[in-house]
């Protein structure tokens, strides 16, 4: 099993660990530490040698942040985690604060402690976010102190090494394009930006660029590495050996120089030293990266990660690959979909749910050569109320039984080398009643509208988010979460720039593979998600109109729920649209579940409406 | 008539002119000037003395500039004045660029001219916009020289005076709020801020503010006039005096000082000279005002005119005003299409009916004793192919006949004390093809769905502004403006912040009015639109729903034109929407129109379809 269900917050050390934390504050000359989730990469996942917020406080939620002061403890979550932070930490060791609603850098700012200074590690901290802090720490006549050390890797004795997962070449095949001809393309764009080397400081960019991947995180399978890219001359991959083997360390040694990941800070010393201009993403590069460019000299040009909008734009090996992997990804779905089906309301709970998911994925990938490697993200399995948790984890402690007249809401997704997949289905228990029904419905109407949408060269996902949301609005009801985020191929399962939400300023360019989840929560009650991955086509031209348009492709093949759809508030494009996608799924996974039980399920699922 | 269709401009002096401008540069000390049609309000609309582009090129369209070299002039125009501005200015004098793909900044930064000194008022020009041209004179090791006197007055003998259009209180049932609580708002706000004073150098601010209206301009009530607001103490007006009368004088300076306009500057110098913190909306204020604050020792603080919002903001009194100026414009709408159908196909042009319409305007106005005081803009009456033209202004050389086939688009409104009106029908003559009708419904349908939109708090115009291109998109097509524009209350009907488009990055908020106005252009074929204005109303709790929404409701009082409907096309919910929409025109309309042989066509226009 990738995913475990274990409860894994141990609040009873945090006490202890602050205190020892405390003690080093005058060594450092700081009166304060603020420790965030995020590690050196600033990725969605840390390794457990990295899991420091976790370490120190108990919480273990994917963002947040702990203020360490000298008598006080402050520990930032969002809205998701309120209950969680709660459940995981020590009440009397801290208190909790809203890393929305009042982020540190404006808790710091309407504080009363004039003259703080606030020690960071700034290898763990964007520049976008250490310009915010240092402007908040102005106002109280305080500053910011950038430690030389992780002020948590000094007290912690017994932490895990750094991860050697091993790393593998992305075949050809599934890339589309050859590292070479990435890396050429990389350096043109340091030479007309002005620049002479580019940073590239997100790994998933460093996989993309050099066509390898790894297995240093649980479900995002690119190395933790960085590189530099010279405007001329050889790259140089920042990698631990002990990570490449011999294949691996033969194919990189033809596109660049190999160096250990302590010689980084070196290096852009050096491009600092020798008056180098350097292309930065501020938002994807740790702060220390600009510092240490800066201090020895160099001019920091802050621009875009050259390879985000290319990592973005998939080719069509890319996009082949992941068809195909969503066909086997759908064949999984089913042979889960068609077991659950077949237990008895009130026997199954989520924990069993989500296991057996992963193991028909994992069974289907070996019969088809094409194995699963990791989850794309631990499976979220929540019955009834749970369900309404928008980023539930499942544990032992919270496992619950899928009762009769109860949905079950099941986000998972797999990591494939031919592609990555997201899917979530809501399913009915036993008889579910009519009012959830009509949200279902109402919910499943916005996943169809934009699956219908088309649109006009420069559109933005900004621009198309609410036909996901219009008719919940119209019911009096919304979510809180974007209609759907990048997918990456064979990485990250949340890839930027691309989104569909009210901050997607990014125009939708063909090649793109986004989610299209809308869904709709009741707190207490019952949740509801349907998700596609959809990619981008290219514009086409349309009868009887003087500009092509483009519009999205579903790439996620499995059967919606008709149980739970209430036809009569459907219209008829999107009972055509349902029924023509089910007579798809049925002809894309029938020829791969032949002979299989489920088969006579899949078409009970997919008849016409 | 408040429109004339006279053709204006006399391209053949433009030689001459330049020629009196360059044998200034070197007085001046610069190598080129460049003068943009902005006059020193910023507005949309500029008063006769400050024509100064049209006096200088020709050109007479409502946006673009002009840089003039030793040896070249260059004169930018956007995508919709390329054909006009070639018609009305000599070729021999001028090479004509594209205001949007080639700002001036990019222009000059593109060019060749190295070390150019340019000259511009700085009066004429927003600080934003400065900044733009520094930075791209820069770059060729250039500079901006900012000219103590307007370039073109110098040359221009026979100038015009300013004009003294006479300043009438704006009363309190139309108001809604009095000035004294306005003018304290804004002083509150100074102080929130951490300003010493705000200014006003928005007209439509001021006049909002005091309550009060002018006729400076054919189309917007503001009178030309700024003011200062401190945070604490009297608020200064600066306004010639020979515009308010005894009246009007008696009120204003119960409020405030009232000062020449030529005290302006010194005032600007004072608040300088008294170290004071003083805020200026960048985008609203000539550059010379946050200059002549810094060079005399203040400190300009950037921030949106506190005004802005109050005003786009209707109050109840300001709603019931505009409410009740639809009806009334309706009924001489309701005239107006009834005149058309009653004449003979082909019978009809462009200006007999931009004149009709005008006059069945003023008639109603009359007597209903709520008269018509301005156009809110000159009529767009463009038949068949003329319709095309986005902008279109018809002149005794463009006028055209509306033949049988075709349809004639008219984009009008009216400037009533209680509010101000901008409608758009499109109007079938004789029988149209089934091609155009095909359009015209797609239209509609958007109109329709931004009609009926419900969508939370916190919801801006780009994320609905889709919504009125969705069918349009579908069929292959689209329209290149904005859907729709906030519209003032007997001010500008184009008013800020709040639009729906692309670029509507403000929130909706309750009581804001905006127009609602898709539609279709084919060149040299046909154009359609239909235009509504809508004020947003509070957020409603619907039923089962947990959040209540925001929506529209519709203050435009006229049949849409069912000769053009392919019913068909429209949903359950459109034909709803549009028989409720014609049975409300039809019930608040024919009250005004009893005895009047319009009555039959109205009753025969709303029927259901």
């Amino acid at each position: 099993m990738f995913q475990n269900f274990e409860v894994l917050s141990s609040p009873d050390q945090a006490a202890g660990r602050l205190t020892r934390l405390r003690e080093r504050f005058a060594a450092s000359g700081v009166d304060a530490v603020a420790v965030p989730r995020s590690d050196e990469y600033l990725g969605e996942y840390v390794p457990d040698c990295a899991e420091r917020l976790t370490w120190l406080t108990g919480f273990t939620g994917s963002a947040g942040l702990v203020l360490v002061l000298a008598d006080q403890a402050h520990l930032f979550v969002d809205g998701r985690y309120a209950a969680q932070v709660r459940a995981q930490t020590d009440g009397q060791v801290f208190t909790y604060e809203d890393l929305i609603a009042t982020p540190l850098a404006a808790f710091i700012e309407a504080s009363d402690h004039s003259g703080l200074k606030l020690g960071i590690d700034p290898w763990t901290w964007p520049s976008s976010e250490v310009t915010r802090l240092e402007a908040a720490l102005k106002v109280l006549g305080g500053s910011l102190v950038f430690l030389d050390h992780n002020p948590v890797d000094e007290i912690w004795e017994d932490r895990p090494q750094p991860p050697l997962g091993t790393v593998t070449l992305q075949p050809i095949e599934y890339a589309g394009k050859l590292a070479r001809e990435k890396l050429a393309m990389i350096a043109d764009n340091a030479r007309d930006a002005g620049a002479d080397a580019v940073i590239l400081a997100d790994p998933s960019s460093v996989a993309w660029s050099f066509n390898i991947r790894g297995q240093d995180l649980p479900s995002t399978p690119h190395p933790l590495s960085r590189a530099i890219i010279p405007a001329t001359g050889r790259p140089l991959l920042f990698i631990d050996k002990r990570k490449t083997g011999i294949e691996a360390e033969a194919y990189l040694t033809q596109l660049a120089d190999l160096e250990p990941p302590s010689d980084f800070d070196d290096a852009l010393k050096e491009l600092g030293r020798n008056g180098g201009t350097v292309l930065v993403d501020p938002s994807v590069a740790p702060h220390a990266v600009s510092m240490l460019i800066g201090q020895s000299g160099g001019t920091v040009l802050s621009a875009a990660d050259p390879a985000r909008i290319p990592r973005a734009v998939k080719n069509s090996a890319e996009i082949a690959g992941s068809a195909s992997v969503h066909r086997q990804d759908g064949a999984a779905m089913v042979r889960f979909l068609a077991w659950l089906d077949d237990q008895q309301p009130g026997s199954v709970d989520e924990i069993a749910a989500a296991s057996r998911l992963e193991e028909f994925r994992r069974t289907t990938g070996q019969a088809m050569q094409m194995p699963l490697k990791a989850l794309s993200f631990d499976t979220i399995s929540g019955a009834g109320p749970n369900a309404a948790i928008m980023h539930y984890r499942v544990n032992t402690k919270t496992n619950r039984r899928v009762n009769a007249g109860e949905m079950l809401l099941v986000d998972s997704g797999g990591q494939y080398v031919a592609g990555t997949t997201d899917i979530t289905r809501t399913i009915a228990v036993g008889d579910v009643p009519q009012e959830q029904k009509r949200f279902f419905t109402l919910v499943l109407k916005g996943m169809i509208s934009i699956s219908c949408l088309r649109f006009p060269e420069a559109t933005r996902g900004l621009d198309i988010d609410a036909f996901a949301r219009i008719s919940l609005w119209k019911a009096g009801v919304d979510f809180a979460h974007g209609t759907g985020h990048g997918v990456g191929s064979y990485l990250s399962v949340h890839e930027g720039p691309q989104t569909i939400s009210r901050r997607g300023m990014q125009q939708l360019l063909p090649g793109m593979i986004l989610s299209n989840e809308p869904g709709y929560y009741r707190d207490g009650a019952f949740g509801i998600r349907i998700e596609n991955l959809v990619t981008v086509h290219e514009p086409r031209d349309i009868d009887g109109g003087d500009k092509p348009m483009l519009g999205f492709e579903t790439l996620t093949l499995c059967p919606i729920d008709k149980r739970l759809i209430l036809t009569d508030l459907l219209d008829t494009a999107e009972i055509e649209w349902l029924n023509a996608y089910h007579a798809r799924v049925r002809g894309e996974l029938a020829p791969l579940l032949a002979g299989d039980p489920a088969l006579a399920w899949l078409e009970a699922a997919t008849g016409a409406l």
